[in-house]
C-alpha cells in the first residue's frame, strides 16, 4: 500500500511531536509539507525532519499531494481548517478542542454529516492508552457490577504563564471529560460541579489551584476530579472507577524501584508526554491505517461536540460556583452507528 | 504501680473485644466488673474471661472497688454514665459518640468542666494508628507546604440490616470527620455538602450508597470521602493529603504478595478489627496508662462533640442536598490547654 | 488467675526491651527481679521500671518468689542458667542462641528430656510475626503445590564494630536459618554453601559482607540467602517462596506513601526493632500464657539446636567455600509430639 | 531518506512477529523478500503483509534489491547466513545466538573483523528495555557505590514439549547471561555453577526445573538467577542489583489494580512478547535506522560471543554440578571501540 503524505498545520510542542512520530517512528506515512503561523519555525521543522515542502494551512489541505492533513493549531483555527479539509474530502486528524465555541462545533459536525462519513479523528489520545482500554473492558464486561462512582486525579508538575481558570478545565480536565463517559461504557456526563478552596501559593493570582470538579452521569455515577496543575512532584493522572462488587485503578507511574538513604522510591512521571508517548503512537498509527484503508475510526468530531460542551458547562460551574445541567444538541445519525476503536 | 480495676459497661461487639484486649493482651489493668442491658450477655463474659463480679451499670460506677470506667454501651445512655462517672470524679473511657445530641454534649462539656480535669477520654482509634499518626507529623511539618485538599475512602464490605443513611454518616462517616481536621493540625471543618447517585443493588432501599462528603475546613481545604458500605471486597480506609509541593497517602492492606493462576495478590481487609487491631491496643493502653497516672490525654469530649456537631451538619446536608455551614459552641478553657498524644 | 513473675538475667539491648515490654506492654506477668553481669545497669534498669529486686543469676532463679525466668545474657552462660531453670522447674524463655556449643546444646535437651517436659521457649520470635505464620500456612495447605525455591534477604543498615564472619552467621542468618524450614512445614536443612564475592567498603577487613549462603532442604528445596549487615538504607527482610504454581512473598515495609519532588516513596525499616515489633509482644505473651497454664509452646530447645547445628555447617563452609552436609543427633521423644504454635 | 528494503529469513514466531512489526509498526523500512525453511509458510506470510517477494535464503542475502537482512532461522543455519551477509556486506540482524557453537562464533567474528566495520547486530532485546536501561545507568552513575550481588529470576509459564536442561540455559538463562554483565557497566561473567534440587511436577522427566545459577563476574559480582520455565502463573523476569549503598529492581508487571472478592490484584504478563514489546519495536527501529545511516549499533557479534561462550560453561556446570571458569577469546580490535547504543 502507498505510504500516506500527511500534511501538518501548526509546529508548535505538540505539533512537532508528532512531526517526530510520523517521521521516525511510525509506519505507513510521511509528512509532505508543513504550515505554521510562524514560516521560520516551520522552515526549521521541515528541516529538522526532512520535510519535502512548506507552504500555507490553506495551500496545504488542497494540495493535490497530500492525502491527509494533522491539525496542531490553536483552537481557534479549527473551524476553517476542518470545514476545508471536509471540503477535499481528505482525512484530518485533529488535536483537542473540535472548536473553540458550540457554534462551531456544531457546523464542523453538520459539514461532516454532509460529507456522508467520518473524515474526522479527534487527539483524545487516553482512549489509546492500554490501561484505560483495559480499565473499560472490565468495568462494561459487568463482572463488577454496575459503575457507582469514579474519583480522578489530573495533576501537572507546573503551567505555563498564562494558565488560567478556563484552561484549568478546557485544557486539563477536558481529557477526564472526554474519556470518563467512555470508561463507563458510553454514559454521558450530565450535570458539573466546581469547587476551589485554598489555592498552591504559586499559582495564586493566576486561578484557582486546585480545583475540585464533581461530574454527574445520566446513569448516576458521581465522579470526583481533583485538577492540579501546580503539584509540584510530577505528571500524575490516577482513576478509581468503582464499581457495585469491586473497584479498578490505572497504575500510578512505572520505574525501577530505588532502594536508598531510608526510603524505597519510585520515580513519577515528569511530563505527559512520557507518561502517554504509546498512546500517542498509537493513536496516530490508527489514524494512519485508518486514513490508508478509507474508513476512518478512533475519537469521532461527536465526542469532541461532546466534551467541548460539558466543557462549556463547566466554565458556568466555575463562575457560579452551582450545580450546572450538560446539554448536547441531538446526535447526528453518522455518529450513531460509528463503531470502531475503543467502542 | 497498682493494677487499675476497670468497670466495663456494655457486653457487644466493641465491648467483648475491649474485654478481651484488657484482659489478655493489655499491662496494668484488669476488668474488675461487668455491666450490660443483658444480664444474661454480662455473666457469659464475665465468665468467659474471669471478671469477678456483675452489676448494673450505675452500681459499678459507684462501687468504690472501681478505679476507672469504660463505656461501651449505645450512644443513648451515654450522657447519663458520662456524668455519673464524672461526679464520682473517675476516668472514663467512653465509645464514640460522645452523646446522641448536641444537648447531651454541651451538657457533658459542662459537667467535665465543673470537675475541673479531664476525665473523659473518647474512643477515637484512629489517632492511635501508626499510619495516621506519621501522616499527620509530615503534614504538620510543613516540608511540603499546606495542605490544601483531601481525598479519603471509607469502605465496608457489608453492614447490618438496620443500617440506614444516618448511620453511613454518624457511624461510618465519623471517624474521618474527626480524623481529617486532626490529621490537618487542627483545622475544624467548616462546611459540609452530601451528594448521592447510583447506588449498589445490595443497598437499594435501605440507603443511599455509596454517598460522597465534600467537606470544607476553616483554613479552606477541600475535602471529598466516600463512604460505601456495601463495597462487598473487604474493609478498605484510605486517605490522600494534598499540599502544596506532594501529597501523602496512607497504605493500602499489607499481606503477603501471592503470584499463582496469572495475578498477583494481595489481600484486603476484611472488617475493622483486623485493620485496627494495633490501634485499640494502643489507644486503651493509653488510657489505662493514663487514668494510673491521673492525667488522661487522647482523644477528649470536646473532640467527640466537634465530631458531633459536624456530623449532624452533614445529616441536614444528607436530606437537602445542600451546602451546610457548620456551627461549634465555644470552646471551654479546660480543653483549650489540651495537650498530650497526638496533640 | 495470679500475675507471672518473671526475672530477667541480661540488661542489654534485648534484655531492656523485654523488661519494658512486660511491665509497659504486655498481659499477666511482671518483673519481679533482674540480674545482670553489670550490677549498675541491672539497678538502673530496676529503676527504670520499677523492678522491686536485683540479685545475682543464680539466686534468682533459685528464688521462690520468681515463677519463670527469661535468659537475654550472652550465649556462653545459657548452658550454665538453663540447666538451673531446669532443675527448679522453671519455665525459662531463653533468646537465641540455645548454647555456644553442639556439646552444650545437647546436655540441655537431655536436662529437658530429665524433666519430662517442655520448660524452654527459644526466642525465635519470626515465628509469631503475622506475615511469616499467613506465608507458611499458604504453603503448607499446599494449594500451589510443593515448594521448590526459596529466596530470602537479610539486611542490616550497619553493624557493631566487632561484627565478624561468625556472627554473619550465628547472630544474623540464624533467623533465616531457622525459620525457613519451619515456613516449609518442617523440612530440616541438610547442606549449605557459603559463598562471598566484593565486599562492601564499610565492611573491608572486618568481614565479608554481602555472603550468599545456598541452602537445601532434606525435600530437594533450594534456598539461596543474601546476608548484608552493611547495606546502610534500613533493616530489609524478604523471602519468597516458589511453589509448583505459584510463588509467595513478605511484604516489603510498609509506610505512608510520600509523592513529592519528583518521587513517589515509602520508608524502609531502620531496624529490627521496628519491624518485629509485633512479634515480639506476640512472642513473649505467649511465653506468659503458656507459662501460667503450666503448658509451654513455641519454638523448642530442639529447635536451637537445630539451628546451631545447621549454622556451624555454615561455618564450616564459610570456611571451606565447599558445600557442606548438615547433621543432627536423634531427635529426643520429647520433641516428637511436640506441637503447638505454629507447628 | 530512502525506505530500507529488508529481506527476513524465517517466518516462525518471533520471525512472523518481526514481519509484522517492520509492516506495520516501524518507521523507514519494509519486508521486501521472505525465506523460509518452509515455502508453505513464506507465501502465507507473503500474503498475510503484503511482502512483494519469496526466495530462498541464499538468493534473498544476495539480491541487489535487499538492502538489508534479518535472521530469525535456528541457530544452526547462522553461520552460513551471517558469512553470506558480510560477504555482501550487507547489514544483519540476527536473533540470538550468534551460532552453535563456539568455533561458529569465533570464524563470525573473524570475518566481520576483515569486513572492517559493524555489519552484524544481535537480537538481545533487553538492552532496549526503558526499566533495563535505566537500572543500568544508575548502577554506572556510581550513586550508590560499587555494585556486590545480583538476585535474578527468569520465569515463563510453561515451555514447549521439546524444552530440555540445554534449552534452560541457551534459550531462557541466555539473556541474564548477556544483560546482568552489561548492567553492571560491562563486568565480564569469570565463572558459574548450576544447581537444581526439586523439580515441578509437569516439568518432571524433561528436565530439572527450576535450575539455580551462581555465577560470578570478573570484579567479583555474585549473582544467582533462577531459571523456572513452568511457573504456571506468568511470566515474570525480576533482577536486583545490590550496591553499597542501595539496590535497584526493574518493576513487577503493570496492570490496572483490581479490588474485588477480598483481594487486590495486578495481571501478571502472560509472555515474553507482552513483557517485551516496546524493547522489539525499539531494538528493530534502531536498527533500521542504523542501517540506513550506515552506521550500526546495539548488541554486537561479540556480545553474541560471549553469551554463547559463558552459556557453554553453563552447561558444562550444569552437568558437572561443580564451579565451572569461564574463558574467552581476545576482543579484536572492532569491538575494542564499539560505542554507541547502551554501550
Amino acid at each position: 500500500m502507498r505510504e500516506l503524505k500527511i500534511g501538518v498545520i501548526g509546529t508548535g510542542r505538540i505539533g512537532a511531536e508528532h512531526i517526530r512520530r510520523i517521521q521516525r517512528h511510525l509506519s505507513g506515512a510521511g509528512v509532505a509539507a508543513v504550515a505554521s503561523s510562524s514560516p521560520k519555525r516551520a522552515e526549521k521543522a521541515a528541516e529538522l525532519y526532512g520535510i519535502p515542502e512548506v507552504m500555507t494551512a490553506e495551500k496545504l489541505i488542497r494540495d493535490p499531494g497530500i492525502d491527509a492533513v494533522l491539525i496542531a493549531a490553536p483552537g481557534s483555527v479549527h473551524e476553517q481548517y476542518l470545514l476545508a479539509c471536509l471540503e477535499c474530502e481528505k482525512p484530518v486528524f485533529c488535536e483537542k478542542p473540535l472548536a473553540d465555541t458550540g457554534e462551531s462545533s456544531r457546523i464542523i459536525l453538520e459539514a461532516e454529516a454532509d460529507a456522508g462519513r467520518r473524515l474526522i479523528q479527534l487527539g483524545f489520545m487516553r482512549r489509546f492508552d492500554r490501561h484505560h482500554r483495559e480499565l473499560r473492558e472490565l468495568v462494561c464486561s459487568g463482572s463488577m457490577g454496575h459503575p457507582l462512582m469514579v474519583h480522578a486525579v489530573h495533576r501537572n508538575p507546573r503551567a505555563g504563564e498564562d494558565f488560567d481558570d478556563r484552561m484549568e478545565i478546557m485544557d486539563a480536565a477536558i481529557h477526564e471529560i472526554d474519556v470518563v463517559p467512555w470508561l463507563l461504557g458510553g454514559d454521558p456526563l450530565a450535570a458539573c460541579r466546581v469547587l476551589h478552596g485554598r489555592t498552591a501559593s504559586c499559582a495564586e493570582g493566576k486561578l484557582y489551584d486546585p480545583q475540585l470538579m464533581i461530574l454527574e452521569t445520566v446513569s448516576g455515577v458521581l465522579i470526583d476530579l481533583e485538577v492540579f496543575t501546580h503539584c509540584d512532584y510530577g505528571y500524575d493522572i490516577s482513576c478509581e472507577v468503582v464499581c457495585e462488587q469491586g473497584t479498578v485503578s490505572l497504575p500510578a507511574s512505572v520505574s525501577n524501584i530505588v532502594r536508598q538513604g531510608s526510603y524505597r522510591r519510585v520515580r513519577e512521571y515528569d511530563f505527559w508526554k512520557e507518561r502517554y508517548q504509546a498512546a500517542f503512537d498509537m493513536e496516530l498509527q490508527h489514524f494512519i491505517d485508518g486514513a490508508r484503508a478509507g474508513a476512518l475510526e478512533g475519537p469521532t468530531a461527536w465526542d469532541g461536540y461532546m466534551a467541548a460542551a460539558a466543557g462549556e458547562a463547566c466554565l458556568l460551574a466555575q463562575k457560579s460556583g452551582k450545580r450546572q445541567e450538560i446539554c448536547y444538541m441531538e446526535q447526528p445519525a453518522l455518529y450513531q452507528d460509528a463503531e470502531g476503536f475503543g467502542r
